[in-house]
């Protein structure tokens, strides 16, 4: 099953690489405001459905992905089928 | 209008990174495979309409967000007002 996770930033939390995407897509003159940057990640995951595909996700995200402190993530299941 | 660009590796580029988290997450047990690790790049634009923001974001792509030569990019805008 393919998967999509996506990590951002938190509200709040400082991003300090959105800040720099932001100020150069302006000097490029781009009228751009509140530019985040985040991880994408996709892969193949081994699961008999959905619901196992996404339980299984989202321990990779608590244990790897996405630093639960600072970032929230997003999970996005394309097919249904293993 | 808020627009969200996916930036991921071409077919075929190295990947390090999503190498380097797929040997991670099956030493953690989780059996996945084809991991790639891309961007996500978030922001605010100001634009009349959609057709105005995708087009302005598509020189952002090719001028600052995305190495054109190794990465392909996806826009998604959500809500048609500025």
């Amino acid at each position: 099953m393919r998967a999509t996770v996506l990590v951002r930033p938190k509200a709040g939390i400082l991003d300090p690489q959105g800040a720099a995407v932001q100020t150069s897509l302006r000097h490029l003159g781009f009228a751009v405001d509140e530019a985040r940057v985040g991880r994408l990640v996709e892969f193949e995951v081994e699961a008999a459905d959905a619901d196992e595909a996404r339980a299984a996700i989202e321990r990779m995200c608590e244990q790897l992905l996405a630093n639960p402190l600072i970032e929230s993530y997003a999970i996005e299941l394309e097919g249904e089928h293993a």
